[in-house]
């Protein structure tokens, strides 16, 4: 299997991390956005989307959307809830992160990380959305070791590489602290 | 079961159909948005999200986030492809609809239908990414009958309601041909 990714981007060290913890042996492609690479014909006809990261295993056979993929790969494994209403939970932290998380906590580290704007540029609308997904994860995990429970899954390997690297689009976790242990936690059992 | 919803939001209504269309014994309970029903304790309390839809069920628990409560009710049916890869597919468009479709064209006609907004006041940006959204639709549906192939899966329950109201958010649907006919299909496949 082929992960193409670029390890810039929270969506795409998400793959890699399922893998390296499942130890699903990959063959890495560099995808660089910046440069352009998925716009290319090569790479639309994997994702006519134009996203990464993109799986292609092989059969020929191509999967894109980030939580789609870990969903598909992971199945199984410890790290989704052999119990349906528990792993339909874990569903349900995945959909937010797409819906309420990335797009204002990514999309801010995005613009000051890769478009090199200042924290004073930010969208406050967007900034606010971010505190208040922090907030939702914070009322969770004052809660539950993990976000689903006391079991790691893969909620927590989803909403890890955009809230741990948060500060970079200017968040504070400084009243968030069990959002910091969860961090500490979850990154250790990535051995991270 | 308890579905907490309310009957303008294409979230909700995703929850509806998929329950009618299986024929799963729910109660209707109307939440209105526009009057802050989605932000009292009480309701805060089922999901601290303040998202409607919410599934309670007969013991107490509750889902939230309307492709995880789908994806949880139909688990077993016919609308979940058996074969792991067609169900990561489903998984697909369900995780790009939340992120690509839903923001752009869900988003605008919130804006002109309950804002008030008019058309020249949406944002460009905006209203292209809900174009391109209808492009990868088309670029799929000119290929298949439905969004993962000739089988009505929970991929076109959850696209088909902010599609279907694509007009009253602006959007023309005029070069999108395959995108109107699979409207039809799916539309009568839920005996819309």
């Amino acid at each position: 299997m082929k992960i193409h990714g670029d390890l810039n981007s929270g969506n795409c060290l998400k793959v890699k991390w399922t893998c390296d913890h499942l130890a699903l042996p990959y063959e890495w492609v560099d995808v660089d956005m910046a440069k352009g690479d998925t716009r290319t014909p090569a790479f639309l006809k994997l994702n006519p989307a134009g996203q990464v990261p993109v799986v292609v295993f092989d059969d020929g056979r191509a999967l894109a959307q980030s939580n789609a993929i870990i969903r598909h790969l992971a199945r199984g494994s410890a790290l989704v809830p052999a119990d349906p209403f528990h792993a339909a939970k874990m569903d349900e932290w995945l959909f937010w992160e797409q819906y309420s998380h990335e797009p204002y906590i990514g999309v801010c580290r995005f613009e000051m990380v890769y478009l090199g704007r200042s924290q004073g540029d930010l969208d406050p609308d967007r900034v606010k959305r971010g505190y208040a997904a922090l907030a939702l994860m914070e009322h969770q995990l004052q809660r539950t070791r993990f976000l689903t429970g006391e079991a790691f899954t893969l909620a927590d390997v989803a909403l890890l590489p955009y809230t741990r690297s948060a500060h970079e689009g200017g968040f504070h976790l400084d009243g968030y602290g069990s959002v910091r242990r969860w961090i500490g936690d979850a990154g250790r059992t990535l051995g991270l």
